[in-house]
């Protein structure tokens, strides 16, 4: 029996252990707090995200300790915010990871390192690119709660070990499939929450529909750019992968990260967009750490940079959208 | 001065009567009713389609004779249902449109003939390939009444001449830019009706954001494949003519191919469907005339003939998208 460890209680987590747990693949499962843990073994939900979902303690083990809860996992999936990750692992002997699989399912990457997930768990805890997957898209954890037909796509540098993590994915309602692109997919996870934080603010400063699939379009000629030149290879973005995960967040009620870019383009302040939202938006964030990755390659991205103006140069959102505007074909 | 004639008194051409009369290039516009002529000449706007939208009638001549609308017109801009352009251009003369530049701004294809209006135009009027232009999205009639930031593309065998065109359309609100790929756009506003259909139906199903994002991916997909046996060609579907065209139909409130197959997925029969909208849906001929055209190409279109099967051939819309599902990756 294949065991699994999952790391986070945010509703991605959440989502994950549901599908995971429902195929009757035993999950232990970190909480950072122990009320959670205790709340799970009371009531058997989340209490703080989807908590209309139902677990069975049969198969789901709610724990505070992180190392025992990794232990005698064959896979450990990564759902906490990137820019949290380092505080959550930080007191782990990087010989944890030595037997096991793991797998990233962060829409995020690293703040001041720069680096995706994987390159940090590479560096850091010396896990061989061979060892690792990546979750992405397009699926909204809140349609997992409701069991609507979603799709996931397991990125791996080999197939057959993506192949494996599908199979304890799929049912009723999940079809998952294996990337060898495990790098696309994991930039484009990232990038897409740009895209969806600068369609919300967009939005939020009554452009329509019709603006806001012309960025799309051009966000996709953009992130093409960005991943040809950070890892050249041959893909078509017009798969699930890519396309369909930019989709899912840049046009969901669902997506935090339009959301928060919405409340910024209605005049709120980055702060006050945050509090108010008390949710991490990982495009926050991932803004940054892209503008300063392209700093180098040099990669034509207004999209980005008209983000990274906005959010943290305080320029006028009203003025970053209309140059955009200029831009676009 | 250049001067217009617009065929057609629906909520496109009416859209582009506002762009191309606001910037003092006159307009002669067909209708089909003389009451709606009358209604123009005396309160400044049509009487059926974007009612809000005011015109200065020194710029603007409505009129039913259309031979004399056509006239002495640069431009002729046909913007009628692709259904009925026989019937309205049955009586006038081959050489009408001799010294003309046609534009269709038609988003669907002849029946029966199974060509589109462009071809239609060079085989019954001896209109060259190299007098056309094309009209391509992302763009809604609704979002231009409102002065909302919009994008069109203009096809052309000749870029020279897609950019006069542009040059009668640019204005505060509207940005044109010229598009070689004639062809390839004009089936891509072909297509993406049919695909905006399937949404909607899946969507009366009550599936989810997830399974419409897989949708759109997969549909890119199909797109990209059918061009590229009906007119191959290097092109980037990603660019706002094809997938900006296909997301502002697929994602919009506004689109009425969406709003139809919403209503069959819920349940109507496709009759009671269209009584009930009282709008030509494209999508409903494009779906039969694409799958024919297809019976000789052979390219795998899993969305075209689920759409065709429910459509067509009566088959229940839930077995179709579950079939799909199984397709999708």
């Amino acid at each position: 029996m294949e065991k699994v460890a999952v790391i986070g209680g945010g509703s991605w987590a959440t989502a994950l252990v549901k599908i995971i747990s429902e195929n009757k693949t035993p999950v232990k499962w970190w909480f950072r707090h122990e009320a959670d843990v205790k709340h799970l073994q009371t009531y058997c939900h989340n209490a703080r995200y989807l908590s209309g979902v139902t677990f069975d303690l049969q198969y789901v083990e709610p724990a505070t300790d992180l190392a025992k809860v990794i232990q005698d996992a064959k896979w450990v999936i990564l759902a906490v915010p990137a820019a949290f990750i380092e505080s959550v692992l930080q007191n782990l002997p990087a010989a944890i990871f030595a037997d096991k699989f793991l797998v990233s399912a962060i829409k995020g990457m690293i703040p001041v390192k720069n680096c995706l997930v994987t390159e940090y768990l590479q560096n850091n805890f010396q896990v061989p690119m061979s060892q690792q997957c990546v979750i992405a898209g397009p699926c909204h954890a809140e349609e997992v709660a409701l069991e609507k037909q979603s799709y996931l796509s397991i990125g791996a540098l080999d197939v057959n070990l993506a192949e494996s993590f599908c199979a304890l994915l799929r049912n009723r309602y999940v079809r998952a499939s294996p990337v060898e692109d495990i790098y696309g997919i994991e930039y484009c996870a990232v990038m897409k929450n740009i895209i969806a934080l600068a369609c919300g603010i967009a939005h939020g400063l009554n452009y329509g529909d019709n603006f806001q699939a012309v960025m799309v379009s051009n966000a996709m000629l953009e992130i093409e750019a960005f991943l040809q030149a950070i890892h050249p290879g041959v893909r078509n973005l017009s798969g699930s992968a890519y396309l369909g995960d930019l989709l899912v967040t840049a046009y969901s009620q669902f997506s935090r990260n339009r959301t928060f870019g919405n409340m910024v383009g209605r005049g709120y302040s980055v702060k006050s967009a945050q509090v108010e939202m008390n949710m991490i938006a990982e495009g926050y964030y991932a803004v940054k750490i892209i503008h300063e990755l392209n700093k180098k390659l040099r990669v034509n991205m207004p999209i980005t940079s008209a983000a990274y103006n906005i959010l943290y140069e305080r320029i006028s959102p009203a003025v970053e959208i209309a140059i955009l505007k200029e831009k676009f074909h």
